[in-house]
């Protein structure tokens, strides 16, 4: 999508790679939107600790970035020996997939090079499978993200007011995101509309990340604090809720995503406001059978004590304590929205009910979970 | 109640009056909770623009701080002319309550004294007449609220976790408070509780403010994001809601409160949860016929684009951008809770569901509207 870097307009993807420097390519999301910076990740070793870092982050870019990561390390190996290419090989998917070991997509996204890396005899079949299937990967996630933008399009009519929670937004993809999709597809057919971004505490994810991504693509849109949301909708000011999502339950409907999102969902109920998720068919887990065995990440207190914002110097960020100093903090970083509460889930394969996923599994791409690469190593 | 300055506890009232040297003495609630400060204004101008400055916030404080600055600025007259006090007094009157254009209880405070002042002939009679009225005025204040703390108490079951949103704390009246009167009575009554303080985005009067009274107490809480109550009602972790009030409507029960609190009791009567409002018989307005009557005011946008917290130097405050440079933000300070989701209005009269004030109305201080004393001048 576009960013604006020194008032000029480019396009660009959240992960490339520069087949010519063997470099994966980010941008450093801990700096947005005070500061847009590329970080250019030279060797395997480097872009796993991009991912550890957080310097990505969201399913999509950090897949797409792992994905490159073991092509990155496949290819920097010299030497004939399968033997040896294959260690090395080992070696680099656990080093990335140490980087974020509760992550699921960078383990999934290796997989998939992996098995497309099986066709090649030579290593040098096998790295040039390896960057092909990275490419892939990447190529996919952003047209898995336009197809959730064309089916989810349509809901919006124009002159809505839309709200969203959080950032699913094109940098947690390698482009265009999940519930920001359907608003850069509705801006391409020239509709009009105003989004309302929940500052989403305490990351602020709202304010910081989608408020830039909608500020870059000129889309109108203003900032406001969570708890505005439900007056927003008592005064008939919202006509329909977009967001996106960590887990949806492919057997039940239950969707878990970021703190406050069930608190959206139970309001735009009262308020008969349509209420949407929209998600790469990756983030379907069809394994749990109840959305109270979504384990809820209680995250560290001083996010909710302070918050991060502009700053000086190199990190262009700084901390502010808020809250009296000697009080602590809970911090739940998700929560869980039963299905009742969800009008529809918009995917890349069209949109549907949260009762209806199960029974559309195998065109939602259920497949009987298969054993990791190593098994004995995991 | 409780403060602790340089780790030493000593009782403190937010507002008095030092008889000796005609100041009055205010707690700097700008500074909290990063600074404890008092603040003495020598004479009725100074009063007048700590009102003004917010040094003072809240209905009972600012009340009785007008009702101290009103006694303040009639006992420095010089004189025995009874004309010449009258304008002196009526110029008090008009600057304090110019401080604060649109607030109605420093209003209310100094018409009181004046009607107090009426019993007396010399200047010398009025001028003690006006600082006993003043002294009554707060005294009132704190009783009213040890008697919501009374009433409240018996809602707080031991082990109880209760939520509340802002702060309605001893900080906005002389002491005690009003939601939070009947923790502090269930404390002296020996029950054990925990209380979650709703940060109270964007201005943090929760973190901040009402973190910053419990700590003192050495009442159990923590501070969390506003949009984690939803979700710890979800699991069970909150029993019961006690919020303040702007405004509660005596003809129909609708609730005007800081933003937020209409999300709260959303989700409270979701999952059963008691909401209770605790307010002074001054808080009830009976003359607005429906809770859209009342004006909700558009605050500034940098609140919700940063935030203001822990600072350097004298004011020891500093702020923080945190959203997107680029993007606005909108700011409604309150919203209104319809009398649906309110299980109690909890007054210095006992507990009453919100259908029931309107026929309990002469008990609860319903009086004929009367004109101001300068019915001319305004």
């Amino acid at each position: 999508m576009n960013i604006f870097v020194d008032g000029r307009a480019r396009n660009c993807r959240t992960v490339t790679f520069d087949a010519g420097r063997n470099a994966v390519q980010l941008i450093d999301q801990r700096l947005l939107p005070h500061r847009f910076q590329i970080v250019i990740t030279a060797d395997f070793r480097a872009t796993a600790r991009a991912i550890g870092q957080m310097i990505v982050r969201g399913a999509g870019a950090m897949g797409a970035t792992a994905a490159y990561g073991l092509a990155q390390g496949a290819r920097a190996f010299r030497g004939k020996d399968p033997a040896k290419f294959s260690a090395r090989v080992e070696t680099v998917y656990q080093t990335i997939e140490a980087a974020r070991p509760t992550a699921v997509d960078p383990v999934n996204a290796m997989n998939a090079v992996l098995r497309a890396m099986r066709a090649g005899t030579t290593v040098e079949e096998q790295q040039a499978l390896a960057l092909a299937a990275a490419e892939e990967f990447a190529n996919d996630d952003v047209r898995h993200c336009a197809a959730i933008g064309r089916h989810g399009e349509k809901l919006i009519r124009p002159g809505a007011n839309i709200l969203t929670h959080c950032n699913a937004g094109w940098l947690a993809f390698v482009d265009i995101g999940s519930a920001t999709a359907p608003l850069y597809a509705a801006q391409k057919a020239g509709k009009k509309f105003h989004v309302y971004c929940d500052e989403t505490r305490p990351r602020c994810q709202g304010a910081t990340l989608t408020a830039w991504e909608l500020a870059g693509q000129n889309i109108s849109h203003q900032v406001i604090s969570d708890s505005a949301a439900g007056h927003l909708m008592q005064r008939g000011e919202i006509d329909l809720v977009i967001v996106g999502s960590d887990r949806v339950l492919g057997r039940t409907g239950d969707v878990a995503n970021k703190i406050g999102t069930y608190t959206v969902a139970v309001m735009a109920r009262r308020h008969r406001i349509p209420f949407y998720v929209a998600i790469p068919l990756s983030t379907l887990d069809w394994n749990l059978r109840t959305g109270r065995a979504i384990p809820i990440e209680e995250r560290d207190e001083a996010e909710v004590l302070g918050v991060w914002g502009a700053g000086r110097g190199r990190s262009g960020r700084s901390y502010l304590r808020i809250a009296n100093p000697s009080s602590g903090a809970r911090n739940p970083g998700f929560d869980v929205t039963p299905p009742d509460l969800i009008t529809g889930i918009i995917t890349p394969e069209g949109i549907f009910q949260p009762g209806a996923l199960w029974k559309n599994r195998r065109r939602l791409g259920m497949s009987d979970p298969s054993p990791g690469p190593f098994p004995n190593k995991r």
